[in-house]
């Protein structure tokens, strides 16, 4: 038997913690290239006080996971995503003065996502440019980022970035910002008219440049990995039953 | 303050496991199409006792989250793979009786892997037709073979569950084993012999059909993601920088 306060968790307790990474997009004036950005709060008490840290807190227990994630988002900056996808579970022993696993969770929004005005101690920062963040949290960053510029290639995450109508600049424009590199535009065209991902509609955008044809993206495709889903052919077992 | 015994955790306390789903592959004779299977350990206690459930424990304190799965893993199997995964952090709060998250790692054995010969209440089965097994782990075998097929078609992920030499047909019959569908062998030849990532040896398999050319992976490709890594060709912020 052992005497404790419920404020004083035993030694062998872990405790479980939800972060998120949100990317967006910022340029620094219209037509600027874009750059991946997102926001960080300031940790207003110990450990790591006043160093900038992921959205998150503690998982309550009656609480699931995704739940706590939109919570203590909502909480620390005001910005609810429509979706949030898991990313990692990030447990190193070190990696805090207690033991804490932190789930971690990730979302994509729109170029021009804004904070709520009266938001303190919060801001966005430019995912390639972060200051020494608290805990383990540019590792995290990193991994994010990594998982981003991974996922661009085979899945139509970019679009999670985008409005409903946009250009062939606007989606090279994404794919620049998140691989941090710049793409040859006719080569990008082809790969992506040859992709069969986006359905081209009959409206332009007019301006100062000649008319560019504005797409959507077909509503069909998964938008990123969001659960089992099933190939609908029948499998062989499906076939030897029926 | 309360008053509480160090096994009989408060209502609050939110506990952390680690389970691992391995695949392999099997055939009920030499020659039949492989199916993929995992291995289960039977309960020998309640929760669910007499169930099958996927290996694994608790995570220990002072314990990484990847050597707990891998030490759960040999106490329980007696496997010990190459390599561990995170697959995903699995905590919905009707889970358990007490609120458990677990963290799942997955793994992939080449064909023939051996249960040590003196296991107890451990077993291989196919995973596409599993009995009821304990808690959630129906879905998480599921999920994890959901993540399986989606992988097969960006990665190099099939490899691992192939000896170091194989021959094309050997491969394709890993592809339909994981998707559980029939693939037309030319254009599965076509497809792979276009992907690059495969390297022709001089030496072929002879037996009761034509010799069949063998054919190595490329070491240098990705098994499958294991971490952050960079493209090697620097970024537009590398280049700004020098």
């Amino acid at each position: 038997m052992v005497i404790m306060t419920r404020t004083d968790p035993p030694r062998d307790v872990i405790r479980v913690a939800v972060s998120t990474v949100i990317f967006s997009l910022r340029r620094d004036r219209p037509g600027a290239p874009a750059s991946v950005v997102l926001p960080l709060v300031r940790r207003t008490r110990n450990p790591h006080e006043g160093l900038w840290a992921l959205p998150g807190g503690w998982l309550d227990a009656t609480e699931q996971l995704e739940t706590a994630a939109s919570r203590t988002l909502a909480e620390t900056t005001g910005l609810a995503p429509s979706y949030l996808e898991q990313l990692y579970a990030f447990g190193d022993v070190g990696r805090s003065s207690d033991r804490v696993v932190s789930i971690v969770y990730w979302a994509l929004l729109r170029e021009g996502a804004q904070l709520p005005e009266d938001a303190e101690n919060v801001a966005w920062f430019d995912a390639a440019h972060l200051p020494p963040l608290a805990f383990d949290h540019n590792h995290i960053v990193e991994y994010a980022l990594w998982r981003l510029r991974n996922k661009v290639g085979y899945s139509r995450i970019a679009h999670g970035l985008l409005p409903d109508l946009f250009t062939l600049a606007d989606l090279r424009e994404v794919y620049e910002a998140i691989l941090d590199r710049d793409l040859d535009p006719a080569n990008f065209r082809r790969q992506v008219e040859n992709s069969g991902t986006l359905i081209p509609t009959d409206r332009f955008r007019t301006g100062s440049h000649r008319p560019a044809r504005l797409y959507r993206y077909n509503q069909d495709v998964e938008l990123a990995e969001r659960g089992p889903l099933r190939d609908p052919s029948p499998t062989r077992h499906q076939k030897a039953a029926s």
